[in-house]
């Protein structure tokens, strides 16, 4: 079962390694990590994607919550969100393909900030869905880099 | 001095762990952090965000480059890049406000995904620079919530 925890933290020194650890320890494979400011300078927030079971997962969060910079933790498993993820990423055509891929990124909305030869260098935000899609069309070319941020989400509210 | 350091890791548990505390404990501090799959399902790209002295972070950089589960490390303090970062925000107008809170937003091709009362809830993708433009903007309204990806960077090749 694939997760997306949301927790608010101190923006301070050592707390992400804190957490990274409580993580690893419990054997969690981290699929997504973002980590960001929020509307207020001295609180971050971590956006999670993890997957393990639920009962594990149960025991992380209330672990997390027990510590002392940790302000709050949400579980996105069962709750009504938007997420989303961004892309950088350039991708190259075979000859004559070149218009071909243009479409594609077209089609998905995704914005070509360099072109060059038969590549392109774009960036894509989307959900998770859609991220897929996008990375499905995109296979008979060659993505040359790929640089992804991670999941983040927001309660619908 | 503010780096973006970008590097590539084996997709495998602790990692994360190890570099964040390699991290807090040469006392930086990151400003973001934003890890994600790359065109290679083995392997992460972390993207973080620090500030510190230069002659530290080289340190930093040539430890980093010692763990055995870090494939590459790149710094774009000097380079040529793309940088982006995405933040879902929801942002409330006062009475009377509300068109010209949705003009701030369509201006600056913030995405509007909810709309309801005098509350929006966008999705906004671009540089360093214009989300500090956009966040300066949005200064007279009320910002209920936000959360942040963390800056991602491409070199332009």
């Amino acid at each position: 079962m694939r997760h997306i925890i949301s927790a608010m933290v101190e923006n301070k020194f050592g707390v992400l390694a804190r957490i990274a650890g409580l993580f690893s320890a419990r054997g969690f494979n981290i699929d997504s990590l973002a980590v960001g400011e929020t509307e207020d300078p001295t609180v971050s927030r971590m956006t999670i994607v993890v997957r393990g079971d639920d009962k594990t997962l149960e025991q992380v969060k209330k672990q997390l919550n027990k510590l002392i910079d940790v302000i709050s933790v949400r579980d996105y498993a069962k709750k009504e969100f938007v997420d989303r993820e961004l892309l950088l990423l350039r991708v190259e055509a075979e000859e004559g393909q070149k218009s071909k891929l243009a479409g594609v990124l077209e089609k998905n909305h995704a914005k070509v900030l360099v072109a060059g030869g038969n590549a392109f260098t774009a960036e894509f935000a989307g959900d998770h869905e859609h991220v897929q899609k996008l990375l499905e069309e995109l296979k008979p070319y060659v993505i040359k880099e790929m640089t992804r941020t991670g999941r983040i989400a927001m309660a619908k509210e």
